[in-house]
């Protein structure tokens, strides 16, 4: 920690580094956050005694968080493996309305174009009232942020939970320098215009209080560069990629995350995952595998992806015995209905293709909608074909994981319009995500590929995928402030 | 008609002019076409002996068409008004797949952003068949067309049904001069580009196979320019509205449609219509009226216009007793599961509407949902609001009708979306059609506008409705032929 208790560096995101559950016998347990980004910025952190601002996002967590001085864990006891982690109490209400209301719900689905336009958004007074939760709960973040930062600190906000703390957090502090990164894609000036006019302005100025705004790849920068020119009429320049906006300039920068090769390996060769590998060997003997791993999430178009796969068994008897598709689609945001529709329409497709060609010696689907981490490991180093080809996605991390895991030297067929394309194209197969018939075209002539041509690309697609891991991309978006 | 019984002027287009029907008794019977629109094509055709090339609709139309020789129902004996109209009998599932298929499914519902990109679009094998078949059909058209053309004769081919007859046409007869006119939106280049790419293609080259292309503003016009530069490649002159294209150079022209006020004022008064307008002041006494008349189309947004007339009755409670929404909302592609559904969302809202308002004395909403075009043009008479909100709109000619029939001034609510928005703004009170609270408030400001600013308001709302009636539109783009 700096100075007087301050700090000279702070993460902001919805989701905290830790959590805390409930364990056996009804006691606390602390648990660390998996995944390489949050490992990534556990340790640039670390390094210098930052400080991570999150939500309480359960019951037995916000008690916790209440209890802590001014919600700081490890000052209350909790172990945070010594990382200074300060927990938000919101009213739980106020949470659930910006979290789901808005963050899943509004800005989610403008990004991703999930929006079915004659029925959905409807932007009326109901709605207001959830806008104005999120407004809240960003102000919370925001009075944090300004508490808890030394002078002249770096503040890093995460995504679009947390679209409005820039600007707010400036308002307060405006001796801060503020970094704020989108994960997921941003929409098209037409796309984003669905918003109400007062609302879009406030997340665009929102964003605009930082100093250095940061995307997956050019082309949510750029979308993010045309709403700010279109809808605010701010002075944009696109070759630069900054925006003059209130008497300052703010950098709009290009960090494609990548995944730390090492770690995802060693992650891999654990025993919970060789006896996933093992069973599957088992299972599929000599066969190809098509492997994917998704949360059951609209945007990730797990239904096209089993549609498409069943068309290539139609066009493609050639391939019947010989390929098993892996799927695993784990449960996500099952509160919203939208989404167990979706999951119930996933296992209806996958059904039907079981019927449709299955025989007693072979199953041509294994599909899994459970939540078994070590298994979606174990088929990512099984996989021949990867299929990543969401209708749109920030980067897909499952995408360079996959590549990195794969023992058989994977072919990858890929969404045109997911953000690793920039750095996939033209070494991944690319499709149009709306276009089964070309996605089954592209699984089969990805099955088809010679061993030197996937080995060629997968050498390519490895150095993409680990170019900027975790802890590099962290670091540079500090850079950037400097 | 001109030497050889070939023709000098040609419009195509699905629908005819006339149709036939199964009278009284099983008897055939010959309809005119309604609508200004039909009127000001088949003037400018009589006067030259021009000819209409259309599809037969029904099967009892195929059968006429057949009999007839080579299509001309005239020689056959039908009393198509003097105007000489040839009927392609296509084989039904062939029309059926076109125009249901494709024409109102995919095309449709591209350019007017229907699709809900996590379930629809599904470009599959089945797909494609019907795809074929639209080709199939717009080929029947440019043989037809390429038969009866006169040399150097002018083909004004109509609407999204017929995109791929300009090219095939002049693969056929490249001595003719072709125009195209597209009634509908057209979709910004990241949605166009949800089409399997050969096909996104193949429309753009179909229609500029055309010498010139109308559209009814600048929006729809210059997303088509953008389509042919981002996804063709095509030389484009955004500021001349022009392309290059296979060595010819293609005019783009803005031919915004209007509607003719003496026609359109002479049938609204008309003993049917005063009828219903007696009926309504009967029903309504002195209350003000919001009027909407709409096809009960996904596009047309009548669920949140419902909603938000739900929400200004909440939010302004001075208004209760002394406004009635009169909503004719007549029925449209009731084959479509989709357009059933939204069917059945317009009455549930009204009841809702009814039940969390209604009074003894009051009956806060008159909603229709059957085909009554004399009731409607009396709701327009008697309009003190006329509301047009569709989340996407080609034109809307009701907007132009509604100005010229209101015998109250009318102020007017409408969606940014609605092609009619270019010649409307600002002098309409302007909303985001998915801003449901926002629609709500233009409501209140429009029942509250006083008579002079209507007024001011409504005579250049009306000079912009009947800047170009049909006759004049149809005109302009004979002589951009020129």
């Amino acid at each position: 920690m700096a100075d007087s208790g301050k700090s000279a560096l702070l993460v902001a995101a919805n989701r905290g580094p830790v959590s805390i559950a409930t364990g056996a016998g009804g006691k606390e347990e602390v648990r660390r956050g998996g995944g390489g980004l949050v490992s990534g910025m556990v340790s640039a952190l670390s390094e210098v005694g930052g400080l991570w601002v999150c939500a309480a996002l359960s019951d037995r967590e916000r008690t916790a968080a209440r209890r802590a001085p001014e919600g700081h864990l490890a000052e209350a006891g909790y172990d945070t493996g010594g990382l200074d982690v300060r927990m938000l109490p919101l009213d739980p209400s106020t949470f659930s309305r910006a979290y789901n209301g808005i963050a899943n719900s509004t800005i989610w689905f403008v990004h991703h174009l999930l929006y079915d336009s004659a029925n959905t958004p409807v932007f009326d007074a109901g709605w207001r009232r959830l806008w104005g939760a999120y407004e809240r709960y960003n102000r919370s973040f925001a009075d944090a942020l300004a508490a808890e930062a030394a002078p002249g600190a770096k503040v890093m906000v995460q995504d679009y939970h947390l679209d409005l703390v820039p600007r707010q957090l400036r308002e307060r502090r405006d001796d801060l320098r503020i970094a704020h990164f989108t994960h997921t894609p941003w929409a098209p000036p037409e796309q984003y215009a669905m918003l109400p006019e007062a609302v879009g302005r406030e997340m665009l100025t929102g964003l605009l209080g930082a100093d250095h705004l940061g995307f997956h790849c050019a082309r949510w920068a750029d979308a993010f560069l045309a709403c700010c020119a279109d809808l605010l009429g701010a002075d944009v320049d696109r070759s630069a990629r900054t925006v003059r906006w209130e008497g300052r300039t703010v950098q709009v920068g290009l960090h494609p995350l990548g995944t730390a090769g090492q770690e995802m390996r060693e992650r891999a060769g654990q025993d919970d995952v060789e006896a996933g590998v093992a069973h599957l060997r088992d299972l599929l003997g000599d066969r190809k595998v098509i492997a994917r791993v998704d949360r059951t999430e609209l945007s990730k178009n797990i239904v096209r992806g089993l549609r498409a796969y069943r068309e290539l068994l139609r066009s493609r008897p050639e391939w019947h015995g010989r390929v098993v598709h892996v799927a695993y689609a784990y449960p996500s945001r099952t509160d919203l209905p939208e989404y167990r529709e979706y999951t119930a329409a996933v296992q209806r497709v996958g059904r039907e293709i079981e019927q449709e060609f299955g025989t007693d010696d072979w199953d041509p689907l294994l599909l899994e909608v459970a939540n078994d981490y070590p298994a979606s490991l174990a088929a990512l180093r099984m996989a021949d074909v990867l299929l990543v080809n969401p209708v749109r996605d920030g980067m897909n991390l499952v995408a360079k994981e996959g590549v990195v895991l794969s023992e058989r030297e994977c072919a990858v067929v890929l969404s045109r319009d997911a953000g690793v394309a920039d750095e996939y194209a033209p070494d991944a197969l690319m499709v149009n995500p709306y276009d089964v018939t070309e996605t089954a075209e592209a699984l089969h002539t990805a099955l088809s590929m010679p061993l030197p041509e996937r080995q060629d690309r997968r050498k390519r697609l490895l150095a993409a995928a680990t170019a900027l891991p975790p802890a590099d991309w962290f670091r540079q978006q500090l850079d950037a402030l400097d």
